[in-house]
């Protein structure tokens, strides 16, 4: 249940400014299926637009991280958020990049160390140490 | 300003209990450098030594994601969760584990893109995709 | 799935003080439906009246902001709180008062280039200009 | 204490990248003044100009939302996540562009509302209406 | 450096309105300290009048939970939503009404605790057992 | 809709590190009854085990909070870290340890009193008074 209508193939088909970033995402992947997000974000072409070339800048250009590392640095940040479509997607593509089940058991020991001792550092009011200064 | 009393290193001296996780935190680091979290964490003798077990089993010992990865998926979860002082220290020691300026910057990126895509998700509630499935 | 029951309307009927808050839901809003929160609150009656008392004091009586800017405050504080039942219930009431498709593409790229710029503030430690003092 | 450095004008000056996008800013807001966030962001050209793009296409190019509604709304999320920064220097943008202090107090009053009714509904774990349905 | 301009005594004896809610918050607390957070709501005198109505309804009126528990929901709470102020003065409070130092160390270690384990719960997207139906 | 598989009694059996800790979870609750939780972490084995000896020191170990006061605090967090299996799962311990009605409504309250005050907090900005220093 969505607070918006997701397009189907043939809606966007309709739509020549949806269809012109649909059929860059289908390229970019080398991949028929697009998933549920962009069809919900169809509805708004220019936030449609914008957030597709701002993902493929920081996702699938090359850098100096990998995508697998990439991949879980987006799903330690959804599972923060709580965004449970996120962590599915995330989670997905972190494994088609080569995520193994071990590098999976570290990246959810590291999430939940960090987020138990984020909560006992605010509870603390700990100061800043003046050694971290950059 | 804390909620409890950071302790000096003559307090750490007087009480055995917390000395030898001090002593521990010193030896694995290779480090005389104790940071205010621990000092703060002194109060509370069996969490001090649970959270410093951890640490090191989770963040310490070699596994399968390399000691910077493990550090900045720390900064993306700190950053979420808005803990100002981890965000310093993890930060200090992703850079002191090898994250050039250029990581730095892509790690940004990503935190960046993921809260960006995470809010639009909610607020649109997409479906997660049965691709998705594990 | 809730943690409580909801109360259906025999059961609210059979209760003179739930009854008179929900008496006062349909009067305020020309409208029988009333929605699964309030049966849910039922369960507390104090807090059902104190909740219900507040919610027309800040949403329904006329004040400087239009209901539709509170509406979509309303959405894009329960985005970011994660809370999908409150997304769906403030985003028709936004609908319901005026907001059209454009105005919603627009609050969606508010809220999410807000929390994109929110994280990597967080992620740099910005300090606050003093330019920005009250 | 930041956990990068904040570039000076001088800095800003001697690099044509950065110093474009500064350009920029001071153009599209007839200001001299440059706040903090853009001179931390300064040391990631690239997340700079796509940032300062971004923002303005969403705050600055008109709309159907005024400034100052969309404003108020990033004043809104920034709270609730927490980015002290971010709801000095928007809550400074909102009175800039026409906040009074009544709609300030309505905005307070929404923000506080909407975030004590998402804990409770979290808590009860309350099922979406199917009347909300898109 | 807030937001608001927080009220000196001076200017809350000169308003009628405000100076009513003062005088019950310290016949109430039977101290003639009033901490900021009023003098920074005593620009709003609604929503000041119904924020204090509210918490002396919840936080000061006889229950079935001691005020001291009450007072460490506050703080935890508090704590996961990062609000600096709030973890102090609630902390301060608890404290005034009873907490001892090892209910202070269990009230971290459960913080913590549910934090790290919120957090991995949320990564895993572990599906309620029917057994927690209510 | 999980990220990873839930084990099964059968698969559980066959692996006797996953076994020892589900054998410990049983005789320590004295109930035959393993929730989804433990199922979805025995792909983990070392934080399967980690996991549990802390739930046993903080949650199970006798201290100076009750057992049921620790399960309305960990109701509090799982509330706002908008773990919704959390809040099920702990509501009924909760529920099971004694707490009643009234005290889960007085729970709610404090919840949302306690989230709405954190919210009005920072977007005042407000400082710290002196006489909250530990």
């Amino acid at each position: 249940m969505t607070t918006v209508k997701l397009w189907t193939d043939a809606e966007v088909e309709a739509d020549p400014r949806v269809k012109a970033v649909f059929d860059d995402i289908r390229a970019t992947r080398k991949s028929d299926f697009v998933n549920n997000f962009w069809r919900g974000l169809a509805n708004q072409p220019q936030l449609l637009e914008r957030t597709w070339a701002s993902l493929k800048e920081v996702m699938v250009a090359p850098g100096e991280l990998s995508p697998v590392v990439k991949e879980m640095i987006y799903v330690a940040v959804s599972t923060v958020n709580g965004c449970s479509y996120c962590i599915h997607s995330h989670t997905a593509q972190a494994k088609a990049k080569g995520m193994t089940e071990g590098m999976h058991a570290e990246l959810l020991s590291v999430i939940g160390m960090a987020s138990e001792t984020n909560a006992i550092v605010q509870a603390l009011q700990i100061p800043v140490d003046p050694e971290f200064q950059a």
